[in-house]
């Protein structure tokens, strides 16, 4: 075993709740209750449930873990798989930027799976979610862009991420913890191609990222060994699956740096690359007070990037489409103050007045944005007024990135609009589930959660 | 998708019992009893407990499908997983050289599983197993050697085959066996790294293997898509995990080829390296009526490859260095005329005799045995009697491989002896699970088999 492994599976196994700051705790609430918002949204969509009848096919019918979608229970297994399918779905879940995993979809569904089986307080699971966290983030580093171009790293790092989450719940020591990275590590599976048919295949690599990882720590649990080194061993994951590893990645500040709290929340449902010019233009029209009618033209000024993936719908045909159509995203924001789920659903193809903002809309390429990107996702935006005054909105960090985090206020507003999509839950019980996370912390049963 | 996965899967999809040669439904049934008399020779033995304490965990805690090791059931994901886990730890069980795939081991598991469970006939389980090493085979071939090198192929290309077969079994068209393939193959993982440690990964490889192609067969039948070119595709499983793929592998001779044919049959307990010496002592001594202390000096004639993997160990200290030990083999061979489980554990480090014998084997690299590997594996021994005689042995295809099979005796021997192994089934029990076997093609309710 390396140095780097080493010093991450001792960090894992020491790692105490007293040790975690305050307002990374806090964070770790809120992405719960964000998690929890994107597994409820996805209620009888497309595929998920598939996997709620393979699981009652499977599974036990009734147990001790709760599963979202359709308010049933079974054992942690299948509530890891059915929760980790639904949570990903609606891509309204978290991001870490560097790592390019999503980390909610795949260690929450596991932790609270695991938490609720062994019957664990509110304060084991956070303490759980913060390790798979801070592993999964830097074994996603580690793996590198390389890896990426293939692999889908919220499947292939989310089962090691999911793992060490109910490992730590398991109260696992360091000699565990590297028996199950190597348990995990060789499971660890998910390729892009399914992107290429646009397949069902993302719902499928949560669930089993989350369910996989849960069986390496129960398999572990037991004493299934494995092996030492999976991730730099000569034989392991990076030597398979990586040409540009890092293994200081791995321990990068451990103990100091809380990579969890680096972690994005996304605030609009539309593609990422719209964000920071949505961000603008409303930052812009609050300032100045100004009303949709009162615009007659929008410049956004762009990254290359952006003009790549977005540049090619013009008039959205599709919800999908809608959603990587900068006009569309700016009309919504325009007319009607956001751009969520809802709002993609029954107004961005249909609403006349976003369709005619949609056409005042146009992107080009800006130096500097394109300059600080990726590390930087700058939003600028050019507003001419049908009065005829040229105005600026610039937002430096898009919303829900960490330097510009949604406050509780906000976080409670997204989930209840994503509950409300799906008709999941009622808005009573949505504010019920509300104060069920906030109040996480002073949770000894977890066994009604959810 | 491509000519050759379009080819395979149009294969898959048509292929009818009728079509299927009666000698290799025959094999069919021969590899199947082999397969249940290594699924149960590990009965008890680690880490197979853990996987039944695991499925008893997590799963229903009876089914339709049967768990040999413990004469209990479940669904049929969790059937498929411990007795995947449990038919390849003794490693008796069978091998297709060419692919380096060991068939049985996952698509028996799976298939069984779901053959029960959906209540099919011995003909389409035996059907739907030929399905499975069909495709399998071939997409172990197509990867190469290059993905062997990093990669487990009965663990990756395993969750494939057993996904086919499951496929047969639910009478999927063309259409669902290209999302099948897609769902399986982003599944598809297992890394060589565990052995550096003599980690627990292998049970959990053949395992997972068994149990994920089932879910994915069940998942597509539900509608779940996948990937139409996971083989082939930019970011598909040649892409990411091989550096020599040959996708004409994938169509070779569809329907005239029978590939589960090539596969050998392990008759020896020992490594495999050790095999075509032991054949070739055992063909001379029988030939010419020797016992074992008229021998004075045996020389092998090997090829390079067995002088590195056997070469270190001279006076072996457990059963797995007596595995490798030549001297050992052919000791057991010569004094007690089999080298099986129990003559291992029983006699090859502590019989006198054996030791006697091991001490007067010697091993020397020879041309022409080693221009023919690893096409052919052949024995060459040369014999020195006490009474100064000098005796030539030989065989050019160790017992067991397609060209020197088992006959229908020495397979009934076989399984008898792993099953008084474990102690898993009393000699009557062994008895009638030979019957059943002989009798799949005329059964149609399998739900007692096991």
């Amino acid at each position: 075993m390396s140095q780097h492994t080493h010093a991450l599976t001792e960090f894992l196994a020491g790692l105490r709740y007293e040790q975690i700051p305050d307002a990374v705790l806090a964070r770790t609430e809120d992405l719960f209750l964000d998690w929890l918002g994107s597994a409820l949204a996805s209620a009888g969509a497309h595929p998920i449930p598939l996997f709620e009848r393979y699981a009652q096919e499977m599974g036990p019918t009734s147990g001790p873990s709760r599963i979202f979608v359709n308010r049933g229970s079974s054992s942690a297994y299948f509530a890891a798989l059915v929760n980790g399918a639904s949570s990903h779905l609606v891509e309204q879940d978290d991001l870490h930027n560097s790592s390019v995993l999503h980390p909610a979809t795949v260690v929450f569904p596991a932790a609270l799976a695991a938490a609720q089986h062994l019957r664990k307080s509110g304060r084991e699971l956070l303490l759980a979610s913060v390790a798979g966290y801070e592993a999964g983030i830097r074994i996603g580093e580690f793996l590198g862009r390389s890896h990426y171009r293939i692999f889908h790293t919220t499947a292939t790092v989310g089962t090691l991420a999911a793992a060490v989450a109910v490992g730590k719940l398991l109260e696992f020591d360091q000699k565990q913890f590297t028996h199950l990275l190597g348990s995990a590590g060789t499971q660890a599976a998910g390729l892009w191609e399914f992107l290429r048919d646009a397949a069902d295949s993302k719902q499928l690599h949560t669930a089993k990222a989350a369910a996989d990882g849960l069986l390496a720590a129960y398999l572990t649990r037991e004493g299934l060994t494995g092996a030492q080194n999976i991730l730099e061993g000569e034989q392991g994951m990076a030597a398979g699956m990586s040409t540009d590893a890092d293994p200081s990645k791995l321990s990068d500040r451990l103990g100091t740096r809380w990579a969890l709290a680096e972690t994005s929340f996304k605030f609009h449902a539309s593609c990422r690359h719209t964000h920071p010019a949505a961000d603008a233009l409303l930052a812009l029209m609050q300032r100045e007070g100004l009303r949709a009618d009162a615009i007659a033209s929008v410049t956004t000024r762009v990254h290359q990037g952006a003009i790549d993936v977005l540049g090619r719908v013009t008039v959205p045909q599709t919800v999908h489409q809608a959603k990587f159509s900068m006009g569309t995203v700016l009309g919504l924001i325009a007319v009607h103050g956001k751009a969520g789920l809802t709002e993609f659903h029954e107004l961005a193809l249909t609403d006349p007045a976003v369709a005619a903002f949609r056409d005042k809309v146009s992107m080009i390429l800006d130096p500097e944005v394109d300059g600080a990107y990726p590390a930087r996702w700058l939003g600028r935006v050019e507003v001419t007024t049908t009065d005829g005054r040229r105005l600026q909105g610039a937002i430096d960090e898009p919303k829900g990135d960490p330097g510009n985090t949604l406050s509780r206020e906000e976080l409670e507003d997204k989930f209840r609009r994503l509950v409300q999509f799906s008709n999941a839950r009622s808005a009573d019980e949505a504010g019920e589930l509300i104060e069920q996370v906030w109040r996480l912390r002073e949770t000894t049963d977890l066994s009604q959660l959810g």
